[in-house]
């Protein structure tokens, strides 16, 4: 019987992997569980984890030895994490990993919108260039000003990048960090008056849930330009995507929106946005540097060893 | 009678800033010369020009008391220079003011063909993304190796970015450039060996004509993405297309090409590619501001002083 149970879509590679290192059972979502026989249930100690299923408290419940839930991805806002403190159950993630990734694909989403790429690229392919003549001219990106909600690990690694196309950085966080001259804001409303571009690296969960609100999006005005690649719950989305529709903002460029992948079909009908399909860890070297973080917390908890990336 | 001739397809607002500042006689291309009468030709000492119509020593030949030709634009390969000198004629272009928004460009194409954002795009503007689930795995941009063929003012601004995204970086230019650590390589073959992503920002003109030739795309090889943003008639086109139709390279990313904007049409059918339509420099800001660069040019000659970016 195998102490480790894996819930989750995985690729073909990580399923081999996992199968390897812990000959586990296979979930495809924590609903799962109470389907499962007693026996496996009461053998499970570890559970690999991925997706956003939520993962409470009356799941931990039905594995009453569980000690760890290693989660794949950096976002662990599925698991509810004061539920599982309360049953003495670690939580893992896998952080750093991905964090350039991510700000490579924030810094490209700013420049495909400000450039307007993807109707350019339109443009360009569908003969429109040779049959109409030039694409419209539209605004320059370098030296404006960014302002990164949430200053951890990625949205330093996204501000790192701006610097270097010449943008002067401002940033809220809970706190004052150390920076090399960036400018704090307390409040998100200030920042998002200040600033051209407003870059969205809050973690998710509760506490962050509408943080960038109605207010927040009148303040960034009708020049500003709003990227996430956090979590959708972290923008009154609805609140966006009338600010898109009556042009209160300039535009949006997101990977993540609320209800993946089924998301709000009003963004369809804009031509103001570009979307992506939450890709931001997106690839193959990222992805296998995350399973390999996930089972070496895995391996780390069985060996009754220091856990890597705990976050509880 | 006018001192000044614009040639060329301006935007309504340079149209009348020039008819202000000179109250010139407009033509479309200098093949439209020979239709002036003997009067204005021989009345005109400069011309503003913009555009790709070849403007040769025949062109010249019709305005006998011609000194300037103030180009719109950094590349002035349509201006046969040697011709102007040989005719005591200055040539000025608009340098500097438009480096930035290039290399945002080319750092743009490079995230969007490496992290396939224009297919990810269609995937979740399309609903793919909640009718057959998450797009494909991509590659990592970040940390790779890139090589920059031409290291002048732009090459330099696309390294500067690019080192913000953690690269190793090459280059080749006809002589080693005083670089911070940067890898020098006097054989385009070899640095194409070297690295991921190679990034053209040669001038143009006949000097560099097909110089990313086959043999150098063969060097870049199947894991190669090749950006230019230079002119299209530095690279083997034919060359190119080959390379892409038969996956010997991973992609491009281009926003410039023969023949422009009436293009090989090989590269619409093209999956691995990102094009753009030329708009390296298309950004309201700085097309303003060469508008105002050339302009100055002209009244610096038309009073007599110093040209303030003259190129012979």
């Amino acid at each position: 019987m195998s102490a480790t149970i894996v819930i989750g879509p995985y690729s073909e590679t990580d399923l081999a992997a996992l199968n390897d290192a812990f000959a586990p059972t296979f979930l495809a979502s924590p609903a799962d569980l109470a389907g499962l026989d007693a026996a496996t249930r009461e053998g499970a100690t570890a559970v690999a984890f991925k997706g956003h299923n939520a993962f409470d408290g009356d799941a931990m419940d039905l594995l009453p030895n569980l000690g760890l839930i290693a989660n794949f991805g950096v976002g662990y806002d599925a698991i509810d994490v004061k539920a599982a403190d309360a049953r003495g159950i670690k939580v893992t993630n896998t952080p750093d990993v991905l964090n350039d990734d991510v700000a490579d694909l924030a810094v490209a989403l700013l420049l495909m919108r400000g450039r307007e790429m993807e109707h350019a690229t339109n443009w360009a392919r569908s003969g429109q260039w040779k049959e109409k003549g030039e694409y419209r001219l539209n605004r320059k990106v370098s030296g404006g000003k960014a302002g990164i909600i949430g200053l951890g690990r990625i949205g330093r690694e996204i501000a790192n990048r701006l610097v270097a196309f010449k943008m002067d950085i401002h940033y809220f966080a809970r706190s004052e960090k150390e920076t090399p001259g960036w400018t704090y804001h307390a409040d998100p409303v200030s920042l998002a008056k200040e600033v051209d571009y407003l870059i969205v690296a809050l973690v998710g969960g509760p506490d962050t849930a509408n943080f960038v609100s109605a207010e927040v999006l009148d303040a960034l005005g009708p020049r500003g330009i709003i990227v996430n690649i956090s979590r959708g719950s972290t923008i009154d989305e609805e609140a966006l995507l009338d600010a898109l529709e009556q042009d209160k903002i300039y535009g949006a460029a997101l990977d993540v929106y609320l209800n993946e992948p089924d998301i709000n079909p009003r963004f369809y009908a804009l031509d103001n946005v570009v979307l992506q399909p939450h890709q931001g860890s997106g690839t193959v070297e990222t992805r296998a540097a995350m399973a390999k973080l996930q089972r070496d917390n895995l391996v780390a908890y069985h060996a009754k060893e220091p856990l890597l990336t705990p976050v509880n």
